[in-house]
């Protein structure tokens, strides 16, 4: 197979996005947009990844080598157009020889089918991607010859009725042999009405020197760009879509699919039951049989089989759930691995702990983890029973099978199998509440009475 | 009025639910599929029900016992068609004369309506429903004499183009006398290529017989079935809207109707506002002006008029909550009674409990129901204050107008009208914070010098 | 500029809202369908506004106070149909010349700028509000003249078949010079089937005294109107989608956009990220950058620039929310100023306090503002440390640099830089635990022997 190259190109300011953060920066189910292009991308095993980005735009680099660790960087410093912006990467893939791949960091929802079928059309050549428009007003029209090779981009101005009637249009992606595109990019010229230099000029001049420009075809729905927030929401409900969809087939219930927001990389295991209004940020594994109850919010969590969670419970990174561990209402569970069948059911929160099996987190249980400078640590045993309201000041451990008495502060270790409680005596004062309720109601009358 | 009785087919695998759970037993509103379908044909008042299910499929008939206690069981051991499913169930309705009714556990939208339609056309001979179907493709056509009589159902593969071009499908949902349906059910073949025994049959049987098949219509939507789990959750959502629609025209106002989700018994008052994203378990009686916030979870709960209820609340199974109780954010209650015009505004757990009317739980207030090994009640009287943070180990009680003070664990019953409280002394350090900061700041100096 | 005067028809009992409550005071977006009208008619900077109602709704005229504090009451003691409505009001507006705008509280999508149009042509003669209607079907139908002046309206009933092919149909709102007006009321007739005074007559009226009606237009959005629960689903969903536009488009982003709830009011900043499922009350501005995390709900609250909140925060009205300060999970706060990058992330009511800068509230932390009477105040400094499931007694203070020890309640002000703390010895039992489980399964086997 021929070796392959990728330039992104991601130097657009993105004005109407009305943003500080650069346009490909922007997230849709949890991953920037230019991580989704990368993500495609990388299935085809490039030899090499360049990012063209804009001045000052080196967050965009750094964010490209979080999926493609070795992705290099060019800078664009004048925006002069497409083919200004490829040739910004010559010098990055100068001894490079096989096929370049040109993406754009604002199109994510290409697929990586459709980067392999544009690639092995390139050849020696270069190959476009069109696809049929729904509306073509404003796009390129793709002109054929009787072989179907793609001989000029039309452009929508300068286009006649008949070429205007045509609804396949130019996505702009192409694929090109290295060798071609380098001896082409330096003939593209800027003679138009913006004065920049269009990657789309291409096409003309491979075919007049003699390499007809293949075609390859797509979804209108993959080559969607974004330039303003109601695309970005665009492109993350096409997502969501998408993954609802698997996720159903594969054998998970989904009560209210559109209420449910998955990860890219949300994993779900069968016989998985989500409740109406769940939100998945990245990095979660579900077991099977899992079912979680609505208004969860999970993210970088693993669940075992079996276990149940929320309504209303807030997994964070670091949470490690256990077969059959239950985690209930208004529970939130950071960095904390929560053994086989424990239970914390109510209005807790877990942080980095440890919590054995079969033990009982009562309502109200708090693990004190900051002193207000540094984190610490919680150690719970199995089968260990914590009262409700208790306060486990960390760095503490509680032995297996070891009572904790409700509303205690522990700021000790707890032996196995012992009670610990901190509590006052009770006072108890008989008729107080009734004298202060006669005072209170006193008071007002006399307030009334001035 | 003839007699009837129902067979429901339900011994489907449902390979494409990708499900150890029986295709049947999955839910929709709260119910599952088999359940609609029960509850449906029950309102028909029939004399016997049969549900025909495959091997090790118990479990169906213990969830249709529990919509007809007296629902009758028989096991299909082979998968041999339609036809062989209805004969099975022959044992269990030998002495039947009347009408039998066939339905099918995973076509569960049917009406009563649609139901008492059917069967009163079939007399002593039979009657199919058809459907205009919007996209006819792969339904068996039903095929009409002159009289409007059902003479044939021809199958998608069978058909003519002249026949594809008719929209007239079959459900495959019949009723038909007892005596004809047993007559004929022996003369059933299976010559075709799947070796089945198809209950379609029936209708040119019969129609040989002088019985012509008579025809009774419905509304595509009531006949779908479900196969995977995007189709279940097109049927929970054709449910959701029906509900939604019901309750807003009764008098209801819900702010976002799709973000709001019914069981099918939820009994909604007048002038009940419901914000967005709320989810109704099974078994919810709300009354008139009842207002209930955002984000709440209701199942099983009663819940009086001018109450007022979320945002985050979470009502659980027992929760009764009387006349212009308040429950508010982030407080779960179950198994409690909460009386008039009393109040759990924040962060509470009230569980096996009773709350006096006009008393108020402040946050933080947990219920400490359980020991680790049995649960216990909390009994809290009227116009009682209980102060944030409190612990009620149950069982215990509060007598009325008493008073607990903040931070307090109750252990001992509290008479009425006075003051509880478990508080340590106050143990104040002056500059303590001050030198554990500059400790901190050194330490921290240390580690970077090193 | 003509003076212009508004008329408000709002006596409609609204039946089929099935409501106590009188139909214009039904909600959407936060704000009553009254509301919604009189903002966009208040734009116009009228001299006056005369709302006319029904016997005992004054609560409709303190609503049009609410927006317009001038505005007049009109009784409508019997239902005599709109003309007799706008007749009620002639007494208020007896001194007035200049151009009356007659509108309709359940008609509130109406915009500001199509009444401006409106009331620019009325002159000294009228003006009418159509619009093309998709579904023409029970509207009446305005006919033309050759100069496009209204000359007829034509109900429905009264339409030949060329007529009723007309798609063009009357909104009902229309201006017209207070003379004119006044002279034609008197003339209007109830000779039809209601045997009621209608304003379109006027119409025709006009035209025979020489004043032909001009026409404007305006979307059929615009006009419609609430008779039921459905419809005001209806109006709530055209309001959301326009704020959800309007909010992205301005630079904020909304990753689903379907689930976020605005009131009319909510000011959102730039780079504000606001994840799916979140509720805007009334009176809430968020800064530039801030992040909204799922579940949360907002009302009557200011949010800085930079600040966080959430998952499942709720700002309840008088939350100042400071600069890069974060408000967590299942907290909630009221009337409180949170300072500069001061964060409260778990489990906390905090209401009726000040809180400074940079300080920290542990989790499960209580203001106790309320002693069963009065609200009272918690006053914490600048870069306190308030250690978990710690309860304020209210009124109190914490000074600059004071820690407060885990599960202390504090009921007396702490002087900065000093610890505080309330906690009892810690009893720790051995082996407790261990003989307690024994016990509890000696006496299960007991049980189990009888």
């Amino acid at each position: 197979m021929t070796d392959i190259a990728i330039i992104v190109l991601a130097a657009g300011k993105g004005t109407r996005m009305k943003s500080a953060l650069p346009k490909v920066l922007h997230r849709a189910a949890g991953r920037s947009l230019l991580a989704h292009v990368l993500h495609a991308a990388r299935a085809l095993d490039p030899r090499h990844a360049v990012v063209v980005v804009g001045p000052d735009m080196e967050a965009v680099w750094q964010e490209a080598r979080t999926v493609i660790p070795g992705a290099r960087l060019a800078v664009q410093s004048e925006r002069l157009g497409t083919g200004h912006a490829v040739a910004m990467a010559r010098e990055q893939l100068q001894d490079f020889t096989g096929t370049v791949l040109v993406l754009y960091g604002d199109v994510p929802l290409i697929s990586t089918g459709t980067l392999r079928g544009l690639t092995g059309l390139a050849g020696h050549g270069m190959a476009v991607l069109g696809f049929e428009a729904s509306n073509p007003h404003g796009y390129g029209r793709l002109l054929q010859d009787a072989d179907g090779s793609v001989v000029k981009i039309r452009e929508e101005l300068d286009a006649s009725p008949a070429e205007r009637a045509i609804g396949l249009c130019n996505s702009g992606i192409i694929a090109i042999d290295a060798a071609l595109l380098w001896s082409l990019v330096p003939q593209l010229g800027n003679a138009n009405a913006k004065g920049e230099y269009y990657l789309t000029d291409l096409v003309d001049l491979a075919a007049s020197c003699g390499f007809p420009c293949r075609l390859a075809l797509c979804p209108e729905a993959e080559v969607a760009g974004v330039n303003d927030r109601l695309q970005l929401a665009g492109i993350e409900k096409t997502l969501q879509q998408s993954y609802r969809r698997r996720h159903m087939l594969n054998g998970a219930t989904l009560v209210a699919p559109e209420t449910v927001f998955f990860s890219a990389d949300t994993a779900v295991g069968q016989d998985v039951v989500i409740e109406p209004n769940v939100v998945f940020g990245p990095g979660v594994l579900i077991g099977d049989g899992v079912e979680i109850l609505a208004f969860s919010h999970v993210e970088g969590a693993t669940i075992e089989a079996g276990a149940r969670i929320g309504p209303y419970a807030r997994l964070r990174p670091g949470a490690m759930i256990g077969e059959d561990a239950h985690i209930g209402n208004f529970v939130e569970v950071k960095k904390a691995v929560i053994g086989k069948g424990a239970k914390a059911n109510h209005l807790s929160y877990i942080g980095d702990a440890r919590v054995g099996a079969k033990t009982n987190i009562g309502a109200g249980t708090i693990t004190c983890n900051y002193d207000g400078y540094e984190k610490h640590l919680t150690d719970i045993g199995e089968n260990v029973f914590v009262g409700s309201n208790t306060a486990l000041v960390a760095p503490v451990a509680v032995g297996n099978g070891a009572s904790i008495a409700a509303g205690s502060v522990i700021t000790r270790n707890v032996p196995a199998d012992a009670l610990a409680m901190t509590r006052a005596e009770l006072d108890l004062r008989e008729g107080w509440a009734r004298r202060y309720r006669e005072m209170k109601a006193a008071r007002k009358a006399a307030r009334k009475n001035k």
